[in-house]
């Protein structure tokens, strides 16, 4: 395993911030040469050539990714799930009630069937716990605090290195040759520009997700927002076209995504006129990560893998399309 | 008025893209000298220079405009309803109807006080059949075609020439101090989209603005979105710091506004720690625009005026502060 710690590969800052020159070289050096990445790699070549017929200018060259299982580890729970978790019990000592109340009484037992089978009801109760009833700023914190210590049991890593390098690679590559990148995920708008811009070189105004209601408030003189317990815009399915429109204002000419619930947003941007670029990450690999796609009840991947050949979309085999899946340990 | 036609100004277009030399000249030519102009190259000077102890790195430079009265004209009436209404008198053969139907007949027998008297509701069924029942492209093919040929009747000039000149001018030294800078409008978010980037040099994804529901539907094979005659998001008065967090998820250093729908996005952009401004167009030239504040119905200022001193925004006079109104006609 001493391919990953090459130097040259050695910190994800890096990597995102790849230099023209090793760009030219080879822009995509963890992806393993073969169709998948040749597909790639003419559609942008394409798109940012003035004489190829197939020119994009590069205010039209919008790119969109999804982000749990896209961009990093979503299994065996989405991250934001597992921070709920734990803020449950960090909070725990100041609501005793939650001893003997549902669905909180399951999360501090770890009895993970029960709050399984509390469904979206439950889920929402501890989203409303966890992450309402504060400014966006104070969430920012305590999301930061998390991040900087939590660790995924499997890999023993902090969650913000579990994110796929060959992504991280794709995603410099297309800024380098014009694109403006944008998440568009299910997830938490606030939870993901936490570390996007670091992680991903994605600022915040780039980011596209689900929100909960968030107030203008002046308490004590002092303007301030609050985040309330009641659902404002859910960016998964259909949701992914609508809060494209709704954020970016323009139809992407790439989408990437890896689940179902990315199908509307890789149908609405492939539907446009010009070229296009649709890829679907398929989990293959259980040994350096996990195998999952029509059964999975996180990242489901059923109808888009059935529908990716007649809609042109790629379908990326992580385990022999990927060199390296995460960055090397630091 | 020979001034008007100094080839140095002489497109709009130019005056977006100033270049770096003639900037360090003079950036805010169309500004006369005096406290006001300098108050703000003193700020945007402080921000971008790295030895100040008031630097604030380029990620964090963020500068909001409102657009109704702030960077083009809002009387007599606001340009989007001017909209609505010549789309009313325009689709009125296929809504026989509505010759019988208020509001619908007070806007045909151009009856202003009738449909002033209609009040909140009547401008909702306006807006719902002028701007929704079709997708966000095909709206914006409609409002291109208007903003094309549609004048306003005292200026004798299209709605995109009546954009404050000065305004332009800061919009362009914000941007090439390393500031991004967005609109933030009450008024719709792909009515302003139509034009923001041709005539401010904002590209879509960085407008913010009020929305109705839209939602993606398949048809007949095609993806497609639709808007719909719902009331998705009011981004005036409380709702433009919720709309800055939502879209552009930091808060800004810097505010322009003109009326008391402007009054929480200043607060809360001024109220942040480190260095900030916040600035009022104070419309006082009845001869070159219009003379108007506390007793306006449209674009009304009178607690934003009040307070502004205590507040520490700067009020400009726009009689006195300004040289030129509009750019020269071409």
């Amino acid at each position: 395993m001493t391919k990953l710690f090459r130097p040259a590969i050695a910190l994800v800052a890096l990597l995102v911030i790849v230099p023209a020159s090793a760009q030219d070289a080879d822009p995509l050096p963890s992806w393993n040469d073969g169709p998948t990445k040749q597909a790639i790699i003419d559609f942008v070549t394409k798109v940012a050539e003035p004489e190829s017929g197939d020119y994009v200018p590069i205010k039209d060259r919008i790119a969109t990714f999804d982000n749990d299982g896209t961009l990093w580890l979503e299994q065996p729970m989405y991250t934001q799930l597992a921070f709920a978790l734990d803020r449950v019990k960090e909070l725990a000592p100041e609501h005793p009630e939650w001893k003997d109340t549902q669905p909180f009484k399951a999360v501090l037992e770890g009895d993970m069937k029960t709050l399984a089978a509390s469904g979206e009801k439950g889920i929402v109760k501890i989203l409303a716990a966890t992450h309402a009833g504060m400014s966006p700023a104070e969430f920012q914190t305590i999301v930061g605090d998390w991040l900087a210590t939590a660790k995924d049991e499997r890999f023993e890593r902090g969650y913000t290195s579990l994110v796929y390098q060959p992504m991280l690679e794709l995603l410099a590559y297309l800024r380098h040759k014009g694109f403006t990148t944008y998440i568009v995920s299910g997830g938490g708008i606030e939870f993901v520009r936490n570390f996007s811009e670091g992680v991903y070189g994605i600022p915040p105004a780039q980011v596209v997700g689900s929100s909960i209601e968030t107030k203008y408030e002046v308490i004590d003189g002092e303007p301030t927002l609050i985040r309330l317990p009641e659902v404002h815009f859910i960016d998964d399915k259909d949701g992914k076209p609508v809060g494209i429109n709704e954020y970016i204002g323009q139809r992407p000419i790439a989408a990437f995504g890896n689940s179902d619930g990315d199908y509307q947003m890789l149908d609405w941007t492939t539907a446009g006129e010009g070229p296009r670029l649709g890829l679907i990450v398929h989990h293959t690999d259980a040994e350096r990560e996990y195998a999952y796609d029509r059964d999975s009840s996180i990242g489901r991947l059923d109808k888009a893998l059935t529908d990716a050949p007649d809609k042109g979309w790629i379908v990326v085999d992580m385990k022999n399309d990927w060199k390296e899946i995460f960055p090397p340990k630091q």
